[in-house]
């Protein structure tokens, strides 16, 4: 840890807590998620077996809709975590821009309620679209402002994992344009592009790879 | 710290932001158990006492299962906890099983407030006990990934000690099947299996063991 | 903390992830007090100045046992925070007094939401009483089990400080009792003195004393 | 980290768990701010997507309100993270005036729903200018306390510095009086100050200037 605390330490706003807000921010945008997952209390005279698995099955587009937001709040989780290993010092705009992103994420349950409750309707598909593109367009921006002219990363940063790093996550943002267009089709098909495309952040990125040579 | 965070913050994703999130996470459903406890406001001129106390006594399905939820919840920490310790690196697989992991952590407030409102229905007794298992897969999975050849532990981990842990879950795992068939006899049998169980996790296991003796 | 990591790091379940949970619990137990605190929405046509401020005048009830019940669990968290400085190490019992006391913490947004709802009820008082008592005595529990032959605290430690930190707690749970048997007298006096006696833990305790003196 | 950790560890109560609860409050807090937008649930057969549109519309004061409360945290948070980036030590008068802090930031949540519901009546701007200048008013109580005689910081900062300080804070303070002077002409008025007021912050401070300075 000498090496790295060091740096943290000394200059500007210190990362760990930025780290630290930003881990307990989103550990609650993923636990609020389960809050709008709810089943009627009815009368315990009044109430059958089959009413309540009527009900839970009902419930599959909270269901669907939960389990879609917790795993892109934790891709956007593990997206933030690894740029924010590159950094070497912090500053009041980056500071800003990371409040700014943290706002979004906030956000989500609110559109992921929204879209449960209305899963065929096209402005609740829209709505959730624009809060994980602005997801991704404001995590882009931290990364560029953090790299541009090395301003808050190491000076030994390659610049072909910095551009892969900011492709990585332009795809997501065109893939969210293409299923919100989609929307105008058919609501259900943007719906299956947010379920599919978290799948293709599971493989390991570039700049793992690149991190795992360095320092193995 | 000095040798531990060596390790912790070269290689792979840190260990210490994943421990964060997953603390927060616990604590953070292990809060929300009580939301779900609610006494109605009535207008204060007509309330009773006597009201009141059969309304508090009238909850109690709501306390048993909060108080079963926060202990099992606190044993799925402990065990978190025990488990992470032995861990010298992580990778991206490692990390969404942990956020899998998490989503069922996440999913208990859920369950536990379905079971609170219709403790005699072996349908949430069944949702309960299904929660409560991948709860236990879920840790399994983690646990047999991260030492599976020694992939994301040291080296020098013993094979028993491996084994015992992976026993310790699986018996957990068939406890929680055995009450969810029970279940199908009367839903009340299950839940006293659901509030007995962790009680065999009170004391220390194998694997405390080791850890004491190798550092003390 | 190259001395105090040493012993954290090695002996036991790591003294710091205890931490962060249990401030986390309390972070969230103090926060979700303020959900009870509400004004009901009426259309804005039908809303008068008026109305407004009779509403806020009404929520008095909430705004005192908020305020009340966030004084008291922050003096709870600052006297778990100066026990947990003299650890040394932890053990499983230990992990489990703790989760015990942790969730006294969590219902006491329970019982506040109970009391701030039918402040001049005795059962309401009743309930809060045996609250704040609850958490007296798993404090007091945690901190006899740590230093009962310096099982978890340093052997440096002097017989004197544990019990002056015992007194302190009991002190405490001494005065609760009286609260409540007032509270069968007229349940508002108790309140007073729910309100009142955090004040008398404002001051530095001993244990605060002996802490400055020997590290400075 | 061994110079900074030397003093937290030794000197009065941990800063880091100080921090750590203050992030945690400030985290929870902020992200409570969206439990209070939310959109009625209305049977999917009849709703139409002009009624969604216009829900989302009619919800303009809530979104407002959420975005500026979510700022205005955001910029107490990176002020409460600049000062006690200075402290050397902690004590138990400081410990209460930063929990009377955190105190004013959790009704924060309250103060933003009823502003929300009720944007053109006074009492909501009132009410909430006032929670404003409480968090201004306890941040400047912290940061006068500990830099009296130099009483938790280091001797070598400068008293340019600290007056600095205070000044930046009592700017603020100003402007939410003025704010709330505004309001009885017109409450339209005031929230335009609300929400203009933390631009003012975005630039940096002296503060973190100096501190720059003394580190690069």
């Amino acid at each position: 840890m000498t090496a790295s605390s060091h740096s943290e330490g000394g200059q500007g706003l210190g990362k760990q807590r930025i780290e630290a807000l930003s881990d307990a921010i989103f550990a609650f945008a993923m636990t609020l998620l389960v809050l709008d997952v709810k089943i009627p209390k009815v009368a315990e005279a009044l109430v059958t077996q089959e009413f309540l698995i009527q009900t839970l099955l009902d419930l599959w587009p909270k269901f669907v809709s939960f389990v879609m937001s917790f795993v892109i709040l934790g891709m956007f989780w593990v997206a933030h975590h690894g740029y924010s290993h590159f950094l070497k010092r912090t500053d009041r705009p980056f500071l800003w821009i990371n409040l700014l992103f943290l706002m979004v994420v906030v956000f989500v349950p609110f559109s992921t309620d929204f879209l449960g409750d209305y899963p065929r309707q096209r402005i609740a598909s829209l709505v959730y679209g624009c809060n994980i593109m602005a997801l991704g367009l404001t995590l882009y921006w931290q990364w560029a402002y953090a790299t541009t002219g090395h301003r808050l990363v190491g000076s030994h940063i390659e610049p072909r994992l910095v551009r892969k790093g900011k492709q990585r996550i332009l795809m997501g943002v065109l893939t969210i344009c293409a299923a919100m267009l989609l929307s105008f089709v058919n609501p259900a098909l943007s719906l299956i592009v947010y379920v599919l495309f978290p799948i293709a952040y599971l493989q390991p990125s570039q700049i793992d790879l690149h991190w795992t040579h360095a320092h193995d």
